[in-house]
This record gives structure tokens, C-alpha cells and sequence, in this order.
């Protein structure tokens, strides 16, 4: 850390939400197992999750190359390209649409780690608390009213028209609520995400969560030591904050 | 109306905000009364508000001609510039930046109409609830956290780059949240917003807010047939969608 840091001018926490706030691998899972008889529903949400950092990729470079004509794709459109391939790589390519579909918007109805509720209910008292994803405003916004997530505002790539980790995504936090980007921080349970943050200049809290990609995958979540701060869990994020 | 209202077929209601959720004239002329000593609280509230048409209309028109390259305006921006002339105009032409700038963040503490905070936790239950302001997210989130107003998602003018009544903004809300116009319903005390909402094909509900610009200028509040719903006020929202 180059300069200390001071709680007191802190305004606004940031959170990456899929893996951090909530458990697509859990949630993924359980809804696969519902809607397709018989998957392996652990092994469908790890294979679905695997597909988007590629498709971000793609339309990264088609955003780069267009600029605003080359059209922002939403979360939800990107899911459903990738459900395509694994529904028939797993056998299911007879699914009805509108089976498709609901699977599809199991994102939206993922289910909130347990501390996250909580946790948000503290920090919200003395800061803004908002959402930083890739994923969509209706995904989030739906998502929020299924686990009672308490956000002040729902931030999203779609609102900036750049995924993270574009620096128009952590600067654009700062210039929504017209602070610095020293007087916010992310939260996220990923190191890349944290670490492009701090190069826009913005604090960072790592979230151990270390059944992110399920009980077979354990995750390393030890501290680094380049984070402000190394939160167990979001309540714990809380305490440290002094809420 | 062309077709029959059905309250199940609705899914999203938004809000116009100033007017109809806040009360612009009596939070204002407070914080003038507040910060310029001996000033007519009335009368610059009033003058304030009567100069966001004007300004609203030429960054329009820059918009028009310059596409996105025009630039979109926070309305923080636009009530700053108003705020200038008005300065002068009431005799605090000296007041220092700090009280100025204080003074303009009025805005993002106006109080709520008392019906608002119990009417949203009622439609909310049913409903996906959110703003259609023109003012922009961070003004809105810091006004529902000093108001406790419970928005699912906040949404403006800044989200579509586009400032009501352009269709953009309406048609946005449904495809924020993949719907059709005919699930959303504008909620508002303004007959030319909910007329550009209709031509959307969104549904309508006026609220009436006859001291919307102070006791001594009552607001015509009788009921137009073309509206999908009249409401006294949004708890009266709540009880006609049967929250």
C-alpha cells in the first residue's frame, strides 16, 4: 500500500457479486439438476461458468474494434450462447425454449452466501453499498429481490457499456457518486478483479470464498498482502470497517 | 385505453421522482432558507425548478446534433449551472464554493411525500419497483438512502443517455428488465411524462400531488380518462394493484 488506509474516507464499497455476494456454483447446480433430469449439475455449472471469460473476450474485441457501434452484449445474451453448445454437449439439445430459458435465468436467481445479507445490512448503515458486475441490470436487479440484497444501486457493465476489468467500469463507480477513486473500494473474492481496481486507484477488500467452484475445488485464499483489507467473509468486511 | 388493464400482467413499476416521490419545493426552499440567510425559500425553489426545462432543452439539442459526442449532462451539472444565475439574481452572487456546492446537494436530500416509503414496500412485494428520473444515479441513490426509500434498481436519465420524455428512456426500462412496454407502468404526477410513456405503449398511473409547487400554487389533480389508473397517492397506488 502506498499510502494508509483510512476507513473514515471511505464512501462507497463496490462488490463483484458472482462468486463474491452469491454461489453460482451451488445455485447453477441445483437448477440444472431441477430442469435436466438426471445431469451431473455440478459439472454443468463448472462447464457454463468456464464459457465466459472467452465470450467476454469475444465481445471485448468486437467492442474495441466498433466502439459503441460494435453493440454491447448482455450477461443474460452471453449465458444463452454458451447454454447452446452445453446443452448439447450434455445431451439436452431437445430442451423445449421455454425450458431454455427458464435455466437460463437460474443467474438471476442464485442464492446469497449466508454472511451477505448480513454483511450488507451493516455496511450500508455508514457507506454505499453497490454492485460492480459484468452482469446486467435486470439479472441483478432480480437477483436482489430473490436473496434480499439490500444494494443502494445496482452498477453494471451495461451500465458503463465496458466489462470489467475495462478501467471505465471502477472509475465510472467513482464518478456516479462524484468521490475519488481512493474513496472507493472493491470487494471480490478474485485477485485479477482487485487488482485492476487498484490500478484505477480504488481500495480493495479480498472475500475468501473458498467453495467458489464447489466442494471438489478448493480455492487458495490466502492473503495478499497488495489488499487493504482480508475479509473471511462479508460480516467480517463489516467488523473491519468498524460497522 | 385500447385494451384492459390487467394489474397480473404488470411487472415493473417506475417512478418519476421529483414531484411525485419528493417533495422538490419544500426540501429546496428549507435548504435555501438554510444556507442564504433571509432568503424567500419559496421563491427560489421555484426559480430553480423553472430553469430546468430551459437548460434540459439545450443540452437536448446538443445531443441531437452531436450524437453521443455531445455529451450527456448530470443534472447535478445542469442545476449547478442554474444555480449560478440565481445566485446573483437573489443577492448571494458571494457565496462561498464549499455552501455552493452544499446548496446544490440539496437536491440529493429532498424529503419524501409521506405516502412514499410505505407505498413502495407495498408495491415492491408484486412488483419490481424503480426510479425514471432524469436526475442522475448517484443524486438518486443518495436521496433514497437519506429518504429510506426501498428502490429495487435505481434508473435514469444517465443509464440510457437520454433524458424523458425521449422514448429511450421508457422503452429502456423494459428492456432493462426483458419485458414488454405493456408490463411497465410510469408512475407520475405529470401528465406530458405519463403522455410519452403512453405513446410508448407503456401503462399509466397518475398521482396527484396538488402542493407540488408550494400552498400558494395548487396543482389541477382532477383524473384524464387516458391514464390507466388515478391514484390520491402511492399508497392508493398500492391498494388499486391490489399490493
Amino acid at each position: 500500500m502506498n499510502d494508509a488506509f483510512d476507513p473514515s474516507r471511505l464512501q462507497v464499497i463496490a462488490f463483484d457479486v458472482f462468486g463474491t455476494v452469491v454461489d453460482w456454483y451451488g445455485g447453477i447446480a441445483a437448477e440444472a439438476e431441477r430442469i435436466l433430469p438426471g445431469v451431473d449439475g455440478g459439472a454443468f455449472a463448472l462447464a457454463w461458468r468456464s464459457g465466459y471469460q472467452p465470450a467476454m473476450k469475444g465481445v471485448m474485441e468486437r467492442l474495441d474494434q466498433g466502439g459503441a457501434a460494435g453493440g454491447f452484449t448482455l450477461l443474460d445474451d452471453l449465458h444463452d450462447g454458451i447454454l447452446e453448445g452445453l446443452l448439447r454437449q450434455f445431451g439436452f439439445e431437445a430442451l423445449p425454449p421455454a425450458e431454455r430459458r427458464e435455466l437460463n435465468r437460474a443467474w438471476h436467481r442464485l442464492p446469497a452466501w449466508p454472511d451477505a445479507v448480513p454483511g450488507l445490512e451493516r455496511l450500508k448503515r455508514k457507506y454505499i453499498v453497490c454492485t460492480l458486475s459484468n452482469g446486467n441490470i435486470g439479472l441483478l436487479t432480480e437477483m436482489a429481490k430473490g436473496a434480499g440484497l439490500p444494494w443502494d444501486c445496482v452498477l453494471s457493465a451495461e451500465v458503463f457499456k465496458a466489462y470489467k476489468p475495462d478501467p471505465r467500469t471502477y472509475l465510472g463507480v467513482a464518478k456516479v457518486f462524484d468521490v475519488a477513486p481512493r474513496e472507493v473500494m472493491l470487494a471480490a473474492a478474485h485477485h485479477d478483479d482487485l487488482a485492476a481496481a487498484r490500478s484505477c486507484g480504488l481500495r480493495t477488500a479480498y472475500i475468501e470464498r473458498a467453495l467458489e467452484f464447489g466442494p471438489n475445488q478448493p480455492k487458495d485464499v490466502s492473503a495478499r498482502s497488495e489488499n487493504d483489507l482480508h475479509a473471511r467473509d462479508m460480516i467480517e468486511l463489516a467488523e473491519l470497517l468498524g460497522c
